[in-house]
């Protein structure tokens, strides 16, 4: 193949490392872009290249954004409320899918793990202390994932926001919505049965 | 949301459009993209619009190029030979995988259809007789998917090409490679029974 030919190879690759595609999709994929060259090849290539250049970190919570901070820092309705600790941008979005959360975020980009000599400065542990104590924030929501490296980080955080007056709360663990409990692992069951309430 | 988180709301929705992504996976996809910002993101998005913006059909065949015109009608090795009719550039690109064919290729773009008006005209077939008269052509290898609208326009190409002196042929339909007698559809057992040859 000439270098020309070569370039449409090169996209197959490229396409072929996002997740849920391999060769054979992204190949599918770059003929369907192929056949539609000005109604969605060109715009998305323009906004992705875009979005790669203007997209970084918020400041001031870790979400990503292409402003100068992000969009749920910016919104004074949701200031000196709830911060929801989240692992990643990931948890982030998920939460705000939910849609019923009106506080702002703190973005850890990670879980402690001494493997991989990940502490709470990599982690911006600090920098969420510093926010609990100038934002006047009323309660710190810690929605970590219910791993074992999730849930040490999370007592690590609560540990540190000991005797600061702030109240610290992590999410419910229980019986998913629509659940049937035949399907559910033991241990979901077992925290179900613990966090009981009255009918 | 702000414009600027706009814009990777609209990114999300332009990935969407690909096959085989939905609203979920798409929004993975960018995820993805947005933890690699610059290993994958930005040289994706270059290289889609490098592509959107340099592609055309090749003059001669119809394939899909960068160059003036394709790597195959380039190459002097492949000429004076066989060309293979075949319905898209998805059907070229697997005839190339197949790795067998050594000729040339013309792309019809598609097949004749009363219902759409698609006649001889937009599918190139007076292009490609004169390229059986001019390029000392062979043989016209009928490579069409074996659909009602496919075969119907692989006779019409036949009785153009009837008196040109030309060899007419189509691929050999019967049991694919790997292939067990009992998952196989009675059509093509049948036509595998008709066009059994001596062991």
């Amino acid at each position: 193949m000439s270098d020309a030919e070569g370039d449409i190879e090169a996209l197959i690759r490229l396409m072929a490392r996002l997740p849920g595609f391999g060769p054979r999709s992204a190949r599918r994929a770059v003929l369907h872009l192929l056949r539609k060259r000005d109604g969605l090849m060109a715009p998305l290539g323009e906004m992705m290249s875009h979005v790669a250049e203007t997209v970084h970190d918020c400041p001031v919570c870790g979400n990503v954004t292409l402003a100068e901070t992000c969009a749920i820092c910016a919104d004074p309705a949701r200031a000196g409320r709830e911060i929801c600790v989240v692992e990643d941008v990931a948890a982030l979005w998920a939460m705000e899918r939910g849609g019923s959360f009106g506080g702002r975020y703190h973005v850890l980009g990670g879980v402690l793990s001494a493997l991989d000599a990940i502490g709470p400065e990599e982690l911006g542990i600090p920098k969420l202390l510093e926010r609990v104590r100038g934002e006047g924030v009323s309660e710190v929501i810690l929605a970590l994932n219910a791993t074992v490296d999730g849930q040490t980080t999370a007592h690590y955080i609560a540990e540190a926001l000991d005797g600061s007056g702030v109240r610290v709360t992590s999410l419910a663990q229980g019986v998913p919505i629509g659940g049937e409990l035949d399907y559910l692992d033991d241990g979901t069951i077992s925290a179900a049965l613990r966090a009981r309430r009255a009918f």
